[in-house]
């Protein structure tokens, strides 16, 4: 199950960097933001450019174009051809990729600490001088569509969730899959890709991160040589997207995929993200995710799993690093011979007890501990720091919320998963309710 | 209960007109298409002016700035005074008014014949010469939000379909209100509404309807005058918006107010719409609607309120006339006693029961009948006439259409409607659900 995964992948990844990395962060006189985060133990460096443009700015209608561009930014330039870029960093020993999500799309290369000039050179040249042909835009959409029937199409639970996703958001484009609805991928072109790009492709929308083996004034100086010389975009567009309205009707969803062979059952409610300045909900939030739903301890483990076999797995999965209202899932996978319907009830027992017990102490502490551990992981790993930090910044956090957020988790306290608790489950009309099961067999 | 009330109006606005109508169309140069229709028996004049922008033509994030921007094209332009242009008409003893949906935004006189060139002079003026004041965006917001208040905000039911039809669409403009979800209504302001005004309100992307007792020639020369003047734009855009995914999971939702006195239920199915040159399939949903639930002698009212007193109310309800996929929509009021589980399983069985036993062939004549009765009435009404062809020009379907749609609906067959029935039903993946009930009482 991926979701699975994705739920432990978060435990590493939600937590925040201490003020003692060695950060730094400037601007370019462009408006372009630079972090270098210096780690000396190996001769490697993380070059990154994360721009403030994700599927969630998309235009109507031409979904999925945001992670078009990204594949299309491999194609060539005025002066590189077509896979060239990829090509260049794997001569020079290093390793590429890019990422689409709905609040930003990255670009980074993992290479010899010598080649850092290289990367910005190259990296630079793609923000400004993007050479596409007609051919280019035919493979490239026969790739996207490729990994859509890959990713989604063959995944029931894929599926599932942008249904859910869909029912969800009824104004907002975090509705929208990331990569993209079928129909409108299909005749995604070269003016759509164009104009995402001359839109949003600059540098006062672009997030600079080099991690590893640097030292910052250097970092600085080549960032001005190669970002530092193109223009800012003056017409920007104000990152304001469609907020949601009131939702006022509970909803529920049944999928049916004949490949299913195991059922399970998700709920999603609208919560609150991350804001700069103001992370203490968000923290509650994601110790309440832990405490509710992560491993084997949890308390819906406990009770689903252990006390009552009502469940052969639970989980509780909240991502509070977006720019606009995110969703606070629970999932659940019944055990056999007990029905959605029963698992579901289970659930909401579970939670209403949770509501008026409140949080085991020990239980809280814990957590704590847990997530403290996976703090010195992660500052381990050079990478997940950069990405911290892009992350981060490309939804409007600062460097100081960035390492601000592991105390601001340390000091959650029973009260405030409380009150989270509280303002999630009490009003159930802004949740949706999904059973993913296989179609009952007719004869 | 205002549905009841909307669907008994349906079945005199989805019929047609006849060929022997004394309609006259053209299109004067700049693209402005003109209908006029001939009625002499009164010294009257309908004149009416559609622009092929509605609702669901708006960017995201401004919704309600249609009908906002219908509002306040009765404000002032160059050479009139806010306000002046209702005194006008009414000084000239006539009648005006506007409308704002889905797909069209329209404005309409009724005044003496020999007043049209007035009307001519006031409408053309204001296509192109409106000016707003900062006043004038903070005095009208007022009134369409104090508008929402009353239509929507106090109406139990029209906050629900709201919510039914944002689930219903996950991607198409038609999950958004007409009105405007609340918090973007609250901050339109006047750039807003003249962005809508200079993208779509221009000659080529209207439609000029004369009704009454006037000759085509001199409609023709006064049109070319005052129409005709105005130049075409020419980066009017494309008319097409983004479209369906497959929708692949039954939605539910249950949508409680306190002020709900009378439980009832609702069930829309993704439709399609009348196409130009293709209405036969529109036309047998027409009258499958009405053969289900037009009426007391209809299939869900004979079997849910006579035949076992399970409702007190049902209705089916079928809106063709769109430019995109549309709704078919079934609505049951339980008896007393009878919950809205049992009254939606006796609803699917009836369903069931008429896929297998098929149409009733007396029952079929006689929804035909009321047709062409229905008919004739509406050839009386002059301005009905009006929007008929208005409304219809307005979705890009042509005369010939509007013309040959009465036909169409009476060679509607017995297999037609059966076929239709079973596009609908067969599959409920592309269906909401949704419970409207008062919150149970807890002491």
């Amino acid at each position: 199950m991926r979701f699975l995964i994705l739920g432990f992948l978060f435990v590493f990844t939600a937590v925040g960097a201490r003020a003692d990395d060695k950060v730094t962060a400037f601007t370019l006189d462009n408006g372009m933001d630079v972090v270098v985060i210096e780690d000396n133990r190996a001769p490697v460096v993380v070059h990154m450019v994360w721009y403030r443009a994700g599927s969630a700015d998309e235009d109507p209608g031409v979904s999925g174009i945001a992670h078009f561009l990204e594949h299309l930014m491999f194609k060539g330039t005025d002066s590189l051809d077509p896979g060239e870029f990829s090509a260049i960093v794997a001569k020079n020993g290093g390793r590429d990729n890019a990422f689409t999500s709905y609040d930003y799309t990255g670009y980074f290369q993992r290479v010899a600490a010598d080649r850092l000039e290289l990367m910005m050179q190259m990296e630079s040249d793609r923000m400004v001088n993007l050479q596409l042909s007609p051919d280019d835009i035919v493979s490239e959409r026969g790739v996207i569509i490729e990994e859509r029937n890959q990713r989604v199409e063959n995944n029931p639970s894929s599926l599932f969730r942008e249904q859910m996703n869909a029912s969800q958001y009824l104004n907002h484009r975090y509705g929208t899959p990331i990569i993209g609805w079928q129909h409108e991928m299909s005749v995604l072109d070269m003016d759509d890709a164009l104009a995402y790009y001359d839109k949003f492709y600059a540098p006062n929308n672009a997030i600079l991160v080099v991690a590893g083996d640097v030292a910052p004034d250097a970092v600085k100086a080549l960032a001005e040589t190669y970002y530092g010389a193109i223009q800012a975009k003056t017409n920007l567009p104000e990152r304001l997207r469609p907020q949601e309205p009131r939702q006022l009707a509970e909803r529920r969803l049944s999928f049916e995929d004949p490949r299913v062979s195991q059922p399970y059952l998700a709920r999603s409610y609208l919560a609150p993200e991350r804001d700069p300045g103001a992370q203490e909900k968000a923290a509650a939030l994601t110790v309440l995710a832990e405490l509710l739903g992560g491993g084997n301890t949890s308390v819906l483990n406990e009770k689903l799993q252990f006390d009552t076999s009502t469940a052969v797995y639970a989980s509780a999965y909240y991502r509070g690093s977006t720019l606009d209202d995110t969703t606070f899932n629970l999932y659940i996978v019944p055990a056999e011979d007990v029905s959605l319907e029963e698992a579901e009830a289970a659930m909401d027992e579970v939670i209403a007890d949770f509501l008026e017990t409140g949080v085991d102490a020990e239980h809280l502490e814990r957590i704590k501990m847990q997530i403290r551990a996976s703090e010195i992981y992660v500052r381990d790993d050079v990478r997940a720091l950069a990405n911290r930090y892009g992350g981060a910044l490309s939804i409007g956090l600062t460097v100081e919320d960035v390492q601000a957020w592991p105390d601001i988790l340390s000091a959650v306290t029973e009260e405030d998963v409380m009150a989270a608790a509280e303002e999630i489950f009490t009003d159930n009309r802004n949740s949706v309710t999904g059973y993913v099961l296989a179609p009952e067999v007719t004869q």
